[in-house]
């Protein structure tokens, strides 16, 4: 599997490699206000990135590709050093891991959307009019219940938010090769569970069980009273950057999402910090004896989903303001970036390209600012997230020469 | 086939994305001048363009990759989101094309250089002393009436200019593993047809048998009186535009070659306007009901291989008196770009990178002018023509998130 786009022979595994931080501002990136022209990033008061840029080598990263707007899982995937296109997890599996689910090699993960039916079993709502969190929790463990029961193979259901579940199958001659039950309109019954391969027509008959036991599970229920599995995906394992990079490394995330991402790449998960000032408090307790440690910052993304321009910029400076809590651990490479942008006025994750800072000892400075314009004209130029890791793994003295 | 960098999965092929709009001016890149320093975009009174460019994300486009000068063919599959690479068309196939011949997969074109033979049948002139249009044309009509009573296979053959024709063979079993007849000097006759493959063998009596028809056909010229097969290839066909990227593309082109490359990937070629006002008139009058409209100019590359500095400027300029006519029609994506560079000093197709400028609401500007040096600052940086598609397809909301 050609999981990641440096030559392994080149990186060097000794312990006494420099020491790589990356702090990513989720979503960092924007676009232009229409009345000042600056994006969220260059809007903001950033006295200590803007410190830390006029030391740093600066670029622009394309999470995956142009053109190509990144989900979560892939945009981290990239910034961890792994092809995100080699590499794609199923959403199940990836839905899997956001709710900290421990998967291992060999699970078949499947999102579940929780449904709605008619009397005469023909899907009403594909989200069963987008329940609460608590009632799709409530419904979830009734059904975790009943599985309980299924003792021809292993089951998880986890809920994940609102309409959406995932199931996982544990135990051996597993497949993955089904079509997604989900019609993807109303006024028909679910799809039948579709083997796509041989190998998965030998064991539909147990999926199809299982998900029947679901349906009858939720049999007294009128709204949540159906689920629709999308996304069938079998968890193959990733080499740990420890294994990959000679990385130990250690995850500090507020979110679910991003541990289970972390978690997946072998990063330590400790914690569960309860706030951006924990969060960094938590990297402060814990740093010592590893050799790369990923900080999370959820807000300036979800800011940017809420499409408030204004309110991304302060999530912005809010973070800013710790940066120098990062800089006083003197990491030989710190790295502040975005796994993809969620411009305020798009109001969503973008393709456009993520503003990107390395500071360490062998920066090429070409701006005393951090933002889109001044990334645009820095020394690393413009290129494609997988190739982060080699950058840091070279300004950390972690990389040997290629060729005699 | 990979015939496209884009995941397919990650293509909206719903009704109800933006328009994309793609102006081509053929050649565009230019060098600059040795007095002013300006390349002859940079040079031309632009207004339009730049007004356009204040509002757009710029870049510059490499055709195929750095150092390589494309034709027209690779340089515009490039543009409309095909691997011009992993998509060689033989140069026979696209002579085909070029003349508006309806290639069908399975059909074998091949090039003719019509030439001169002596007495004992060696080639004296490998182009027949370069024909006027009117003479080529006269020959190759009297070959196609001595073709017509061939009924082994389906033949058809077009002048194309000067000492270029083009012949198809259409039938079943056929191979284009053949190489070259083309001896490539003077002095020896042809080279005899030679399959290169088990499959060739079994069809190169066909193939010998037609080639020596066409000479009898000609016994009785002096000038034209033999041919040199030059580029066998079979023609299998391309997803279209519709297929791939979900797009129902119209094409306004006033030369054959482009109408045939927008042909082949399945663009409606309705009309053939006789201006490059009718051009714009062609486009107003029929884009109603396409997603994807591609409108080409060819006057920037004819003055530049040319050598005509001033009239390239002035070809420009022109063209930059269209674009309100092309935004009045409101496309949610317009692009105004080259299938390559034709500097006038170098007076003939280049590798230089090409100006772009990608006109949506979700642009990063960062010039009010549209040129060489703007556009290397710009927020697409340069980046590969394939890429091009998949950056519209995200600007017109074309495209799906990747990954959870």
């Amino acid at each position: 599997m050609d999981i990641t786009v440096l030559p392994d022979a080149l990186v060097e595994r000794g312990q006494d490699g420099g020491r790589i931080f990356l702090v990513v501002m989720d979503g960092v990136g924007g676009l232009p206000h229409p009345e000042s022209g600056q994006t969220e990033l260059e809007a903001a008061q950033t006295p200590h990135l803007d410190a830390l840029a006029a030391r740093s080598s600066l670029g622009m990263l394309l999470p995956v590709g142009p053109g190509i707007t990144p989900g979560s899982g892939p945009g981290h995937l990239s910034l961890f050093g792994y092809d995100p296109v080699a590499n794609q997890i199923g959403r199940g599996a990836l839905s899997a891991l956001g709710v900290g689910f421990d998967l291992q090699p060999g699970d078949v993960a499947v999102r579940l959307n929780l449904a709605t039916l008619d009397g005469d079993g023909r899907v009403t709502d594909r989200r069963a009019g987008r329940p609460t969190d608590e009632e799709g929790r409530r419904v979830v463990e009734k059904v975790r219940t009943a599985l309980a029961e299924v003792d021809e193979v292993e089951l998880f259901i986890e809920h994940v938010k609102e309409h959406r579940a995932v199931l996982v199958f544990r135990g051996p001659g597993l497949s993955a090769d089904f079509a997604d039950t989900d019609p993807q309109e109303t006024g028909v019954p679910p799809a039948p569970v579709t083997p796509l391969t041989p190998a998965a027509s030998e064991v539909a008959g147990l999926i199809e069980r299982v998900l029947a036991r679901i349906g009858v599970a939720m049999a007294d229920e009128t709204v949540i009273n159906g689920v629709l599995a999308r996304g069938f995906a079998m968890f193959e394992g990733f080499p740990t950057l420890e294994e990959w990079f000679g990385l130990r490394a250690l995850a500090v995330a507020q979110y679910p999402m991003y541990r289970g991402v972390a978690r997946l790449v072998g990063m330590d998960v400790k914690d569960v910090p309860g706030s951006e000032d924990e969060t960094v408090a938590f990297v402060e307790a814990r740093h010592g004896g590893y050799d790369f440690v990923f900080a999370h910052f959820k807000a300036p993304d979800a800011r940017g989903e809420d499409g408030d321009f204004a309110a991304k910029v302060a999530a912005i400076e809010r973070i800013d303001a710790l940066i120098p809590r990062f800089t006083a651990l003197e990491p030989d490479v710190l790295i502040v970036t975005g796994d993809h942008s969620t411009p305020a006025g798009y109001g969503a994750h973008s393709w456009h390209a993520v503003p990107v800072l390395l500071a360490s000892r062998w920066g090429r400075p070409t701006a005393a600012s951090f933002g889109e314009a001044a990334c645009r004209g820095g020394d690393l130029g413009r290129f494609e997230g997988k190739h982060l890791m080699s950058l840091a793994l070279a300004n950390a003295g972690r990389l040997a020469k290629f060729g005699a």
